[in-house]
Protein backbone atom coordinates (compact mmCIF):
# COMPACT_ATOMS: atom_id res chain seq x y z
CA UNK A 1 0.00 0.00 0.00
CA UNK A 2 3.00 2.04 0.06
CA UNK A 3 3.10 4.05 -3.22
CA UNK A 4 5.93 6.65 -2.71
CA UNK A 5 6.00 7.11 -6.58
CA UNK A 6 2.69 8.28 -6.85
CA UNK A 7 3.25 10.73 -3.81
CA UNK A 8 2.83 14.63 -4.54
CA UNK A 9 4.93 16.83 -2.51
CA UNK A 10 2.36 18.90 -0.01
CA UNK A 11 2.59 22.56 -0.33
CA UNK A 12 4.85 24.40 2.50
CA UNK A 13 3.58 25.08 5.41
CA UNK A 14 2.30 21.80 8.09
CA UNK A 15 1.93 18.33 6.84
CA UNK A 16 -1.94 17.48 7.49
CA UNK A 17 -4.34 13.92 8.30
CA UNK A 18 -4.79 13.63 5.09
CA UNK A 19 -1.14 13.95 3.73
CA UNK A 20 -0.39 11.42 6.12
CA UNK A 21 -3.19 9.12 4.53
CA UNK A 22 -1.77 9.83 1.36
CA UNK A 23 1.55 8.06 2.19
CA UNK A 24 0.57 5.37 4.13
CA UNK A 25 -1.71 4.56 1.03
CA UNK A 26 -4.88 3.92 3.21
CA UNK A 27 -7.66 5.80 5.34
CA UNK A 28 -7.03 5.95 9.37
CA UNK A 29 -9.68 5.13 12.06
CA UNK A 30 -10.23 3.87 14.70
CA UNK A 31 -11.38 -0.02 15.58
CA UNK A 32 -12.81 -0.05 19.31
CA UNK A 33 -13.02 -3.73 20.76
CA UNK A 34 -15.68 -3.68 23.64
CA UNK A 35 -16.71 -6.38 25.82
CA UNK A 36 -16.44 -8.63 28.85
CA UNK A 37 -12.57 -9.69 30.15
CA UNK A 38 -11.68 -13.09 28.69
CA UNK A 39 -14.29 -12.37 25.45
CA UNK A 40 -11.18 -12.26 23.15
CA UNK A 41 -11.08 -8.58 22.73
CA UNK A 42 -6.78 -8.51 22.65
CA UNK A 43 -6.48 -12.00 20.76
CA UNK A 44 -9.07 -10.34 18.26
CA UNK A 45 -7.44 -7.50 17.93
CA UNK A 46 -3.93 -8.65 17.19
CA UNK A 47 -5.39 -11.31 14.87
CA UNK A 48 -6.85 -8.33 12.68
CA UNK A 49 -3.56 -6.60 13.41
CA UNK A 50 -1.60 -10.00 11.86
CA UNK A 51 -4.56 -9.54 8.76
CA UNK A 52 -3.85 -5.79 8.01
CA UNK A 53 -0.34 -6.05 8.83
CA UNK A 54 -0.07 -8.59 5.33
CA UNK A 55 -2.27 -6.13 3.37
CA UNK A 56 0.06 -3.09 3.93
CA UNK A 57 -1.73 -1.21 6.85
CA UNK A 58 -0.09 0.79 8.94
CA UNK A 59 -1.61 -0.60 12.42
CA UNK A 60 -1.42 -0.30 16.12
CA UNK A 61 -2.55 -2.08 18.91
CA UNK A 62 -3.58 -0.22 22.27
CA UNK A 63 -4.36 -2.64 24.90
CA UNK A 64 -4.16 -3.53 28.89
CA UNK A 65 -0.29 -4.65 27.82
CA UNK A 66 0.79 -1.21 26.83
CA UNK A 67 -1.32 1.25 28.68
CA UNK A 68 -2.16 0.18 32.27
CA UNK A 69 1.21 -0.40 32.61
CA UNK A 70 2.66 2.92 30.89
CA UNK A 71 -0.16 5.84 30.41
CA UNK A 72 -2.62 4.70 32.66
CA UNK A 73 -0.61 3.13 35.28
CA UNK A 74 -1.94 5.86 38.32
CA UNK A 75 -5.31 4.87 37.42
CA UNK A 76 -7.52 1.86 39.06
CA UNK A 77 -10.58 0.42 38.49
CA UNK A 78 -13.07 2.75 40.40
CA UNK A 79 -15.43 4.34 38.10
CA UNK A 80 -14.03 7.31 38.13
CA UNK A 81 -10.76 5.85 37.00
CA UNK A 82 -12.15 4.07 34.42
CA UNK A 83 -13.93 6.95 32.57
CA UNK A 84 -10.40 8.43 32.75
CA UNK A 85 -8.54 5.36 31.79
CA UNK A 86 -10.97 5.51 28.52
CA UNK A 87 -11.11 9.26 27.95
CA UNK A 88 -7.07 9.07 27.94
CA UNK A 89 -7.25 5.62 25.96
CA UNK A 90 -9.44 7.62 22.86
CA UNK A 91 -7.82 10.78 23.03
CA UNK A 92 -4.29 8.51 22.42
CA UNK A 93 -6.86 6.70 19.80
CA UNK A 94 -7.23 10.08 18.05
CA UNK A 95 -4.23 11.38 17.90
CA UNK A 96 -3.37 8.22 15.99
CA UNK A 97 -5.95 8.61 13.51
CA UNK A 98 -4.37 11.97 12.83
CA UNK A 99 -1.27 10.19 12.53
CA UNK A 100 -2.45 7.95 9.72
CA UNK A 101 -2.60 4.73 11.70
CA UNK A 102 -5.35 2.24 12.19
CA UNK A 103 -5.83 2.03 15.73
CA UNK A 104 -7.34 -1.07 17.08
CA UNK A 105 -7.93 -0.25 21.12
CA UNK A 106 -9.35 -3.66 23.08
CA UNK A 107 -10.46 -2.63 26.72
CA UNK A 108 -13.47 -3.89 28.55
CA UNK A 109 -14.82 0.53 28.35
CA UNK A 110 -17.83 -0.83 29.92
CA UNK A 111 -19.79 2.66 29.83
CA UNK A 112 -21.96 3.30 27.20
CA UNK A 113 -21.85 7.04 27.76
CA UNK A 114 -17.68 6.60 27.74
CA UNK A 115 -17.77 4.60 24.29
CA UNK A 116 -19.79 7.37 23.15
CA UNK A 117 -17.50 10.32 24.34
CA UNK A 118 -14.44 8.82 22.23
CA UNK A 119 -17.26 8.24 19.37
CA UNK A 120 -17.44 11.68 19.58
CA UNK A 121 -14.04 12.88 19.51
CA UNK A 122 -13.17 12.35 15.76
CA UNK A 123 -14.74 12.09 12.62
CA UNK A 124 -18.14 10.16 11.62
CA UNK A 125 -16.48 7.24 9.93
CA UNK A 126 -13.31 7.20 11.94
CA UNK A 127 -15.20 5.12 14.76
CA UNK A 128 -15.87 1.12 14.24
CA UNK A 129 -17.39 -0.17 17.23
CA UNK A 130 -17.62 -3.94 17.42
CA UNK A 131 -19.03 -5.52 20.20
CA UNK A 132 -17.04 -8.60 21.05
CA UNK A 133 -19.97 -10.25 22.71
CA UNK A 134 -19.95 -13.65 24.91
CA UNK A 135 -21.59 -14.86 27.72
CA UNK A 136 -20.50 -14.22 30.97
CA UNK A 137 -20.41 -18.04 31.81
CA UNK A 138 -18.54 -18.49 28.73
CA UNK A 139 -15.38 -15.82 30.01
CA UNK A 140 -15.65 -17.07 33.67
CA UNK A 141 -15.36 -21.04 32.61
CA UNK A 142 -12.29 -19.41 30.56
CA UNK A 143 -10.71 -17.40 33.46
CA UNK A 144 -7.49 -17.33 31.50
CA UNK A 145 -5.96 -14.62 33.65
CA UNK A 146 -7.57 -16.37 36.70
CA UNK A 147 -9.63 -13.12 37.26
CA UNK A 148 -12.88 -14.10 37.62
CA UNK A 149 -12.41 -16.17 40.64
CA UNK A 150 -10.47 -13.53 42.45
CA UNK A 151 -13.46 -11.45 41.45
CA UNK A 152 -15.95 -13.91 43.17
CA UNK A 153 -13.82 -14.70 46.22
CA UNK A 154 -13.96 -10.63 46.42
CA UNK A 155 -10.16 -10.28 46.06
CA UNK A 156 -11.13 -8.19 43.09
CA UNK A 157 -13.66 -5.93 43.77
CA UNK A 158 -15.20 -3.51 41.15
CA UNK A 159 -14.47 -6.50 38.50
CA UNK A 160 -17.24 -6.18 35.48
CA UNK A 161 -20.16 -8.92 34.77
CA UNK A 162 -19.71 -9.72 39.07
CA UNK A 163 -20.05 -6.62 40.60
CA UNK A 164 -19.51 -3.93 38.10
CA UNK A 165 -21.81 -3.48 35.42
CA UNK A 166 -21.28 -3.86 31.57
CA UNK A 167 -23.34 -1.80 29.40
CA UNK A 168 -23.92 -3.64 25.66
CA UNK A 169 -23.12 -1.39 22.84
CA UNK A 170 -26.87 -0.13 20.96
CA UNK A 171 -25.50 0.23 17.84
CA UNK A 172 -21.98 -1.47 17.53
CA UNK A 173 -20.70 -1.37 13.58
CA UNK A 174 -19.73 -4.85 14.14
CA UNK A 175 -21.05 -7.59 16.49
CA UNK A 176 -18.53 -10.82 16.89
CA UNK A 177 -19.93 -13.66 18.87
CA UNK A 178 -16.92 -15.17 20.37
CA UNK A 179 -18.45 -18.40 22.20
CA UNK A 180 -19.71 -19.49 18.50
CA UNK A 181 -17.43 -18.11 15.72
CA UNK A 182 -13.66 -18.65 15.42
CA UNK A 183 -10.85 -16.07 15.50
CA UNK A 184 -10.62 -16.71 11.65
CA UNK A 185 -14.44 -16.14 11.09
CA UNK A 186 -14.17 -12.80 13.27
CA UNK A 187 -11.09 -11.14 11.28
CA UNK A 188 -12.92 -12.20 8.29
CA UNK A 189 -16.35 -10.35 9.21
CA UNK A 190 -13.75 -7.06 10.24
CA UNK A 191 -11.87 -7.54 7.45
CA UNK A 192 -15.29 -7.53 5.29
CA UNK A 193 -16.73 -4.70 7.04
CA UNK A 194 -13.91 -2.74 5.90
CA UNK A 195 -13.48 -3.48 2.51
CA UNK A 196 -17.08 -2.98 1.54
CA UNK A 197 -17.52 0.01 3.59
CA UNK A 198 -13.83 2.13 1.71
CA UNK A 199 -11.81 1.91 4.81
CA UNK A 200 -9.26 0.52 3.39
CA UNK A 201 -8.69 3.09 0.36
CA UNK A 202 -7.08 6.30 0.79
CA UNK B 1 -10.24 -21.96 26.64
CA UNK B 2 -10.49 -25.73 27.04
CA UNK B 3 -14.32 -25.79 26.87
CA UNK B 4 -13.72 -24.15 23.23
CA UNK B 5 -11.19 -24.91 21.36
CA UNK B 6 -11.93 -22.94 18.31
CA UNK B 7 -10.71 -20.22 20.09
CA UNK B 8 -7.32 -20.67 19.78
CA UNK B 9 -4.05 -18.21 20.26
CA UNK B 10 -2.96 -16.84 16.55
CA UNK B 11 -0.43 -19.18 15.42
CA UNK B 12 2.11 -16.40 14.02
CA UNK B 13 2.03 -14.34 16.92
CA UNK B 14 2.08 -10.47 17.64
CA UNK B 15 3.37 -8.11 14.95
CA UNK B 16 6.56 -6.17 16.61
CA UNK B 17 7.81 -2.81 16.71
CA UNK B 18 10.36 -4.35 14.57
CA UNK B 19 7.85 -5.39 11.91
CA UNK B 20 5.93 -2.42 11.98
CA UNK B 21 9.58 -0.50 11.21
CA UNK B 22 10.35 -2.30 8.24
CA UNK B 23 7.03 -1.54 6.43
CA UNK B 24 7.71 1.89 7.25
CA UNK B 25 11.82 1.63 6.04
CA UNK B 26 13.24 3.33 8.37
CA UNK B 27 13.73 3.33 12.53
CA UNK B 28 11.63 5.01 15.23
CA UNK B 29 13.04 7.32 17.41
CA UNK B 30 11.40 10.62 19.85
CA UNK B 31 13.36 13.77 18.47
CA UNK B 32 12.56 16.16 21.88
CA UNK B 33 12.49 19.97 21.31
CA UNK B 34 13.34 21.70 24.37
CA UNK B 35 13.36 25.28 25.21
CA UNK B 36 12.02 28.39 26.24
CA UNK B 37 8.37 29.92 25.14
CA UNK B 38 8.69 31.51 21.78
CA UNK B 39 12.02 29.77 20.91
CA UNK B 40 10.68 27.84 17.67
CA UNK B 41 10.28 24.78 18.88
CA UNK B 42 6.68 23.66 17.29
CA UNK B 43 7.72 25.97 14.44
CA UNK B 44 11.48 23.87 13.78
CA UNK B 45 9.66 20.58 14.59
CA UNK B 46 6.82 20.89 11.93
CA UNK B 47 9.76 22.28 9.36
CA UNK B 48 11.25 18.72 10.41
CA UNK B 49 8.54 17.19 9.72
CA UNK B 50 7.66 18.20 6.56
CA UNK B 51 11.45 17.66 5.10
CA UNK B 52 11.17 13.95 6.74
CA UNK B 53 7.96 13.80 5.33
CA UNK B 54 9.63 14.73 1.49
CA UNK B 55 11.73 12.05 2.38
CA UNK B 56 9.18 9.39 2.75
CA UNK B 57 9.70 9.07 6.21
CA UNK B 58 6.69 8.49 8.67
CA UNK B 59 6.60 11.05 11.11
CA UNK B 60 3.95 13.16 13.69
CA UNK B 61 4.29 16.28 16.00
CA UNK B 62 3.05 16.40 19.26
CA UNK B 63 2.66 19.71 20.12
CA UNK B 64 0.53 21.90 22.56
CA UNK B 65 -2.19 22.22 19.80
CA UNK B 66 -2.72 18.72 20.11
CA UNK B 67 -2.00 17.83 23.72
CA UNK B 68 -3.11 20.83 25.78
CA UNK B 69 -6.21 20.62 23.98
CA UNK B 70 -6.83 16.74 24.33
CA UNK B 71 -5.46 14.52 26.36
CA UNK B 72 -3.86 16.72 29.07
CA UNK B 73 -6.59 19.65 28.86
CA UNK B 74 -6.91 18.17 32.96
CA UNK B 75 -3.20 19.75 33.75
CA UNK B 76 -2.03 23.07 34.25
CA UNK B 77 1.40 24.54 34.85
CA UNK B 78 1.71 24.26 38.56
CA UNK B 79 5.39 21.96 38.99
CA UNK B 80 2.98 18.75 39.81
CA UNK B 81 1.14 19.33 36.59
CA UNK B 82 4.23 20.34 34.48
CA UNK B 83 5.30 17.23 35.41
CA UNK B 84 2.33 14.65 34.78
CA UNK B 85 2.13 17.00 31.54
CA UNK B 86 5.62 15.50 30.19
CA UNK B 87 5.12 11.57 31.91
CA UNK B 88 2.03 11.61 29.35
CA UNK B 89 4.01 12.30 26.74
CA UNK B 90 6.46 10.72 27.01
CA UNK B 91 4.73 7.41 27.61
CA UNK B 92 2.27 8.63 24.33
CA UNK B 93 5.63 8.93 22.33
CA UNK B 94 6.75 5.55 23.48
CA UNK B 95 3.77 4.36 21.81
CA UNK B 96 4.73 5.86 18.75
CA UNK B 97 7.71 4.97 18.73
CA UNK B 98 6.46 1.18 19.37
CA UNK B 99 4.04 1.67 16.10
CA UNK B 100 7.19 2.73 14.32
CA UNK B 101 7.02 6.46 13.78
CA UNK B 102 9.44 9.03 14.34
CA UNK B 103 7.29 11.40 16.48
CA UNK B 104 8.85 15.09 17.18
CA UNK B 105 7.72 16.62 20.82
CA UNK B 106 8.00 20.14 21.04
CA UNK B 107 7.31 21.14 24.47
CA UNK B 108 8.62 23.61 26.86
CA UNK B 109 9.85 20.71 29.13
CA UNK B 110 11.31 22.98 31.74
CA UNK B 111 12.87 20.35 34.19
CA UNK B 112 16.16 18.36 33.52
CA UNK B 113 14.71 15.43 35.96
CA UNK B 114 11.06 15.11 33.87
CA UNK B 115 13.31 15.09 29.98
CA UNK B 116 15.31 12.31 31.79
CA UNK B 117 12.08 10.57 33.05
CA UNK B 118 11.27 9.96 29.17
CA UNK B 119 14.92 9.16 27.74
CA UNK B 120 14.57 6.34 30.53
CA UNK B 121 11.49 5.23 29.22
CA UNK B 122 12.83 4.22 25.92
CA UNK B 123 15.92 2.65 24.24
CA UNK B 124 19.57 4.34 24.37
CA UNK B 125 19.53 4.83 20.18
CA UNK B 126 15.42 6.39 20.32
CA UNK B 127 15.38 9.59 22.10
CA UNK B 128 17.43 12.18 20.71
CA UNK B 129 17.18 15.49 22.73
CA UNK B 130 17.66 18.83 20.83
CA UNK B 131 18.06 22.05 23.13
CA UNK B 132 16.13 24.80 21.12
CA UNK B 133 18.86 27.70 22.54
CA UNK B 134 17.75 31.26 22.18
CA UNK B 135 18.04 33.88 25.16
CA UNK B 136 15.00 34.92 27.14
CA UNK B 137 15.23 38.58 25.83
CA UNK B 138 14.91 37.52 22.36
CA UNK B 139 12.05 35.20 23.42
CA UNK B 140 10.30 37.81 24.92
CA UNK B 141 10.98 40.35 21.91
CA UNK B 142 9.53 37.74 19.95
CA UNK B 143 6.55 37.31 22.10
CA UNK B 144 4.48 35.51 18.76
CA UNK B 145 1.36 35.03 21.73
CA UNK B 146 1.66 38.03 24.04
CA UNK B 147 2.38 35.40 26.82
CA UNK B 148 5.48 37.22 27.88
CA UNK B 149 3.54 40.52 28.67
CA UNK B 150 1.09 39.02 30.45
CA UNK B 151 3.19 37.02 32.84
CA UNK B 152 5.66 40.24 33.10
CA UNK B 153 2.14 41.60 34.39
CA UNK B 154 1.20 38.87 36.63
CA UNK B 155 -1.72 37.97 34.75
CA UNK B 156 -0.06 34.43 33.74
CA UNK B 157 1.47 32.49 36.70
CA UNK B 158 4.61 30.27 36.88
CA UNK B 159 5.79 31.25 33.78
CA UNK B 160 8.77 29.58 32.38
CA UNK B 161 11.51 32.05 32.53
CA UNK B 162 9.72 34.52 34.44
CA UNK B 163 8.56 33.29 37.77
CA UNK B 164 9.52 29.32 37.00
CA UNK B 165 13.04 27.73 36.27
CA UNK B 166 13.73 26.45 33.03
CA UNK B 167 16.99 23.79 34.10
CA UNK B 168 19.25 23.80 30.18
CA UNK B 169 19.74 20.34 29.10
CA UNK B 170 23.50 19.38 30.30
CA UNK B 171 24.68 16.82 27.50
CA UNK B 172 21.40 17.21 24.28
CA UNK B 173 22.58 15.58 21.34
CA UNK B 174 21.76 18.49 19.34
CA UNK B 175 21.79 22.52 19.55
CA UNK B 176 20.09 25.21 17.82
CA UNK B 177 20.60 28.94 18.56
CA UNK B 178 17.69 30.36 17.38
CA UNK B 179 18.47 33.94 17.80
CA UNK B 180 21.70 33.39 14.94
CA UNK B 181 20.81 30.13 13.21
CA UNK B 182 17.39 29.87 10.10
CA UNK B 183 14.97 28.05 10.53
CA UNK B 184 16.78 26.15 7.22
CA UNK B 185 19.77 25.75 8.92
CA UNK B 186 18.17 24.64 12.04
CA UNK B 187 16.15 21.32 9.90
CA UNK B 188 19.36 20.87 8.06
CA UNK B 189 21.96 20.32 11.38
CA UNK B 190 18.89 17.73 12.67
CA UNK B 191 18.63 16.20 9.11
CA UNK B 192 21.94 15.54 8.93
CA UNK B 193 22.60 14.37 12.13
CA UNK B 194 19.81 11.79 12.10
CA UNK B 195 21.87 10.95 8.67
CA UNK B 196 25.42 10.50 10.09
CA UNK B 197 23.82 8.46 12.90
CA UNK B 198 21.80 5.82 10.64
CA UNK B 199 18.55 7.25 12.48
CA UNK B 200 16.97 6.94 8.76
CA UNK B 201 17.63 3.33 7.88
CA UNK B 202 15.75 0.27 9.05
Amino acid sequence: MQENKKFIIPHRGKITKQDRRRLKGHKSFILWFTGLSGSGKSTIAHAVEEKLFEMGVHTYVLDGDNIRTGLNKDLGFSAEDREENIRRIGEVAKLFVDAGIVVLSAFISPYRKDRQFVRNLVEKDEFVEIYVKCPLEVCELRDVKGLYKKARQGIIKNFTGIDDPYEEPENPEIVLETDRETIEECVEKIINYLAQNNYLEV
